[in-house]
């Protein structure tokens, strides 16, 4: 299996005009994607992980899962084994999980820059924007419909990003393109305004076809033959139905061989049973369905396990964010998940806020500490989620970026290195010494702690003599700094025509939809 | 030995008046400390915890501590077997260890009302407000310097927080009171205006004298000699310095069988080594020596293993909070503590934030949720917290304060009745239905999801149409509803009258001093 895209894509050898955009671009710093070398915190024993393994059996079995207006799958599902009545599908005991066996517990999503590929399972942790809001939101214009400039905006923030290792999907819903056309603009601004690796569209079969095809310019079409390039989201329609759309796109990428991510979408108590058990019941019996249906598609087809779980209010019905019982969940799936050997998509800066302020910081942080500690592999709306996924925000876009790196230094442990020890600054510095002085603290003191990039650290009254700023308008000047100083990674101009063309044509088929 | 104070001191069976504000005045929810059912996260392995014990006892042993102006503290040191040089303590390898082994793995605090009091150890989590601020901050007021009246609306919010257990002690600087005397007025708002534990006073040893004098009128002499009513920070001077004023507040309280908790104040860099594992080593000597030296004191003396550690920005100098190199610390140190048998205090909703912001919120958070899975026992600085501890914001406290609800509804684990795993729920809704209506929610849905009291949870237009606040704003209107609605708990005013010829009298000893 080829491990780089070859020189034609033009990331390296391209054209005489792609190596001197090379030479004059701005280089950025990109973390490479977390390892870690920590252990995992976990919520449920033996005992539990057994009874409710038992129980997504039951509901599988029993209850069964509805793959609607499909009738491929269930022909597929009929020759596995299992029990068709209708559009349910009964699964015998233990066939699923059988079936889940085929998946990788690993694999490379490969990025158009060899060096910002990712390895998503393991002991890895990859980070993806927000994805999906319909709205963005920023200091200086407000709340909006989503824009196709708001959504480069995303990308070139997200390309800019230290600790960002994926350029993500649906960064924003772009509302001023038809929204049969939109997935072209999408895949061609991560493309071009990014070389981080990104998702694939499933709001359609076609557009997922449309995805593979644009791919197979990128990066040529032997190289996507034999490589993933795309990991893509498919929602399962909670609880336990799995609709013609996702499916469709499922089935394309699987065939493919290009990575899903199986995610049931659960406002707990309303798609859910409203206790932690019985949501996580279901989690598994549908991530079970899901990623036996890939490996029915296609055997060794890379997927994710994917948890997508916020409580409710009761008084509102709002969905609530960072909640102690979200973070129950996403503990006792991820143990779930590595039972079952897959990689474990689940986590996000996710909070209910509706602006960048102490709820928010809040919120997002519950989460981003419980998907650290929860083993997530892929960690979807890492950044720039606002007000329950209705909005990306710029600004929270910038603050949780810059959160994002203390994962990374909480990731890498304890050093118990003779350096990391550090007997020999003890042994200087003495009782009521100062140690930043002392040699051991000058060779180390660069790497010893994360540092923010906009956050403030100044004293007070230098703080109040620069307008006394608050988070939100720190990330609005670090916005506006980075957009204005953001180059385009070099890309072959002959991709670009070809992708250009291909949109042209794709675009040229078939009429504007708007809904 | 007694386990609720008696009568006399006048909670339940006082005078008529007692009687009389009891039944006028409002009741509130009082959460009991949290009881921990799930595990702590353990950054380290055995070996790393076996090399930083190792390291600890050579820094003891080789290094040694400093007792600074404290001769007896040499002579009890000499007799138990340490080599003494100077003001210098080397203590042989193990000695520290084998003295902390007389310290109380948990004990009983006792409040005025029995139904607070606290267990404080074992698997219990006691929350206590913030703790030294100079200085406040309102919405209204902006930053000004603390004073009486700040520290009283303080008191008045921690007795009426659902999720705070502990009154606290120094939750200001009521900077216009006099220095040598602001102790008493601080004592007495704790006695009279909450019903929660509280903590004594340390910046003199005649202070501590003083607090185990109130308390004696307060619960009674016979109750406080016999119980502890009193939990005490004892800072350390790190590096490894142990000054005079804070080992006679030690020294004081030990003898008096009330609980001190020992605990090195560090930014790391500048008192300890620039490295997380050289820090916990400098961490784990400082503890051993301050237990060991209660114990010396009075073997059985309840004490709490403290770890308060920040790293610094090497750019600026300034500490910074939620770091995660400080979260590190605070994994690596609740083992060491657990192993040495000892309660652990460490957390916080500490920040580095001059408002109560995302930044205030992401940092807040990532302390609070590693102090729950660290394993803390005594969570000082839980609510209120803001600028590095140079400032109390009363929006903050509320706010944090709520955020302590997450805690509680998180260390409860994962509920695995028949109940909790709903498969009845599954049963009754079926592929493609909705739970909110069916019986299980209905049964559940009041105790499901814990729900915040202060955050925004309404639709993006109503929130909008009522002014868009954010959390600030928000936190701002419940101080005051909370301070409006407040009423004292009931006291006997013979207490009252007691406490207060105790505090004129004391005051009339001695004239104002301010630094």
């Amino acid at each position: 299996m080829a491990q780089t895209p070859p020189a034609r894509s033009g990331r390296r050898g391209g054209g005489g005009a792609a190596r001197r955009a090379e030479r004059t671009a701005v280089r950025f710093d990109c973390a490479p994607a977390i390892r870690r070398r920590i252990g995992t915190f976990d919520i449920l024993d033996e005992e539990g992980l057994s009874l409710i393994e038992a129980n997504a059996e039951t509901v599988l079995e029993e209850i069964g899962v509805r793959f609607a207006d499909n009738p491929g799958a269930l022909a597929r599902w009929r020759e596995a084994g299992a029990e068709v009545r209708g559009e349910m599908v009964h699964i015998p005991r233990g066939l699923a999980r059988r079936l889940c066996a085929t998946a990788p517990g690993r694999f490379t999503q490969h990025a158009r820059n060899p060096e910002r590929s990712v390895e998503i399972g393991g002991t890895s942790l990859v980070l993806a924007p927000v994805y999906g809001p319909p709205f963005v939101r920023d200091l200086d214009g407000g709340r909006r419909y989503a824009t196709m400039e708001d959504f480069r905006n995303f990308v070139r923030l997200g390309y800019m990003s230290k600790w960002l290792h994926h350029s993500g999907g649906t960064v924003c819903e772009p509302t001023d393109v038809p929204v049969n056309k939109r997935h072209l603009d999408m895949i061609e601004a991560h493309m071009t305004l990014s070389d981080k690796p990104f998702m694939g569209s499933v709001t359609d079969p076609t557009r997922a076809v449309d995805s593979v095809r644009m791919c197979e310019i990128l990066f040529g079409k032997g190289f996507v033959s034999e490589n993933t390039v795309m990991t893509s989201l498919i929602n399962i329609n909670s609880p336990l139905t799995f609709d013609s759309v996702m499916m469709g796109a499922l089935e394309v990428y699987a065939q493919a061989n290009q990575a899903c991510i199986i995610s049931p979408f659960i406002v707990g108590g309303a798609m859910a049973p409203v206790t932690v058990a019985g949501t996580l019941t279901q989690v598994l019996a549908e991530v079970l369905a899901g990623v036996a249906y890939a490996q029915l598609v296609r055997p060794g087809a890379p997927v994710i396990f994917g948890t997508f779980v916020t409580s409710i209010d009761m008084n509102s019905g709002a969905p609530t964010f960072g909640t102690p019982e979200a973070s129950k969940i996403l503990y006792g799936a991820g143990q779930l998940a590595r039972r079952l050997g897959l990689p474990y998509r689940s986590g996000g800066a996710l909070c209910g806020a509706k602006l960048p302020d102490a709820q928010a910081g809040y919120e997002s942080a519950n989460t981003l500490n419980a998907a650290l500690l929860g083993g997530v592999n892929f960690m979807l709306h890492a950044c720039g989620w606002l007000e329950g996924g209705l909005v990306a925000s710029f600004e929270k876009f910038v603050l949780d970026a810059d959160q994002l790196g203390p994962l990374h230094a909480l990731a890498s442990g304890v050093d118990l290195s003779e350096n990391g020890q550090g007997m020999e600054a003890l042994r200087e510095v003495g009782p009521g010494g100062h140690f930043l002085g002392c040699a051991h603290t000058q060779a180390n003191y660069r790497e010893a702690f994360w540092r923010s990039e906009v956050l403030d650290y100044k004293p007070f009254e230098t703080w109040a003599e620069e307008g006394g700023r608050d988070s939100a308008t720190l990330g609005q000047a670090r916005v506006k700094r980075m957009l204005e100083s953001y180059q385009r990674p070099p890309l072959d101009p002959a991709i670009e025509e070809a992708l250009a063309a291909f949109i042209a044509e794709r675009k040229a088929a078939e009429p504007d939809a708007f809904a």
